[in-house]
């Protein structure tokens, strides 16, 4: 049976990739304040991009804040990626980073809307309101779907680094690796990952303890080897995978997208490679 | 200086209600599964309750299923209340119910997604990423927010129910009373309220003793004046006010829902008249 995350393990094999282009159509980057305009920055991208990319995760406050335009927008980057993946003979997954999370039949309204509407393969979801509001978006192993547990920003600090006493434990954990144990627990249809941001790498090994099993998506890495270096040491699992790097403005606003998303592609393989070969 | 809070505040004194009308179009409540068919669903429902209503609350995820159509049906939706709003000489709030969250530019996005683009003038929102999360919607005082504390489901136990253990505090609490401590903290402009479930009322108590002051969006309550005395006592502020409680199928469903509107807002008022009395 295909499940999300062994059709992702088959696309990294196709391309060698752990790189997660990200499209982030910001205003800021825009000829134009308009939905055509995100949609040409997101095509272009796309195509200079795809031979490289594990997955590609729009974003979808960046298409929203167009209004009916941009959903329209959001639906046609869809489909143009999925163009793209015929012409490769290799389908790429798409995650749409939408960071939702509700009850009941509102829950099951956001699946219907993020993998049948728009065709998407994989959302990120907020795992706040408990195992309830993910099940609608899980049923289905062929989608799949990244659980925040640590994000990348500062106000991280705020909830997911509380210690707190899960019931029947008798030591305290951070609320982080709670949520990591929580979806390795949930992951029974091999579709659950989590989001671990890599700007925080002691804490992303910590993570990468409690939750040996499970796919992260890692944004946060900079353009400098360094840093990818800590955060590929910090997060892979022993099978060299179990990480996806999300690569966004670094890319598009890069002269020349094709070439730093090879050159990034190629940076994780050859650090990859040192690493595994080290252990 | 007009806060969201004011705002409400003023309606529910012109009005004499805390009541939301919640507005889910939800596709087997409608004759035909299309946008066209939600945003009847919707107008028709603002017509016959507007009156006794507080706040409206349409919740995103119903309108997003039918893709840009029920983008531009959501936008229509607002549009309306607001003509009815103009019709009755008292502004009437709109609370999108989309529980997002998420970090700096992408939080910017989704704020002027639903402030300035869809003209809403509050949103629920997901606390878990912390309070740069929460910034972009609470700059402008006008403008509010409710976030997500203690949940009306059933996974609300999973994480919302943890003990934590802030740092520099000598005790554990439970998870949504520390959600609340930081949302009385952060409203120095009063526009942050919590979303508090009417189907926990002991804890719904509990978050009242930890934040005073604070509006709660409390879902949860059925159609029987037992459970809603419950839920008032346990949420209410001494002024009677700090609670407004949605309701949705239970109007929309109902065969006569101007009537079933007036009748709830009747049973809150008369309600809250004896508990204000005796207390």
């Amino acid at each position: 049976m295909e499940t999300f995350f062994s059709f992702l393990e088959k696309r990294v094999d196709d391309c060698s990739s752990l790189l997660c282009i990200g499209l982030d159509p910001h205003v800021n980057d825009l000829p134009a304040p308009t939905a055509a305009s995100a949609l040409d920055f997101c095509l272009t991208l796309v195509k200079q991009t795809a031979s490289y990319a594990a997955a590609f995760k729009p974003n979808a406050a960046f298409f929203e804040v167009f209004g009916a335009d941009g959903w329209n927008a959001l639906k046609d980057v869809i489909s143009a990626i999925n163009d793209e993946s015929n012409r490769l003979g290799s389908r790429i997954p798409i995650i749409l980073d939408a960071k939702r999370g509700d009850i009941a039949s509102t829950a099951e309204a956001y699946a219907k809307s993020v993998f049948e509407n728009l065709g998407a393969d994989c959302i990120t979801l907020n795992p706040y309101l408990g195992k309830d509001s993910i099940e609608p978006f899980i049923q289905n192993p062929e989608k799949g779907v990244f659980l925040l547990c640590k994000t990348s920003n500062a106000g991280s600090m705020d909830l997911q680094n509380l210690l707190v006493l899960p019931v029947g434990s008798d030591s305290p954990m951070p609320m982080y690796n709670y949520v990591a144990q929580l979806a390795q627990q949930w992951n029974v249809n091999n579709n659950i990952g989590i989001v671990v941001g890599a700007t925080h790498p002691q804490i992303m090994s910590n993570i990468r303890a409690s939750a040996p099993d499970l796919w992260f998506l890692s944004p946060g890495v900079g353009a400098q080897g360094g840093e990818l270096e800590t955060a590929l040491r910090a997060g892979l699992r022993k099978d060299g995978k179990g990480m996806l790097i999300p690569v966004s403005r670094a890319i598009s606003r890069s002269a020349d997208p094709r070439k730093t998303a090879a050159e990034l592609r190629d940076s994780i393989l050859e650090i990859r490679e040192r690493i595994t070969r080290a252990g």
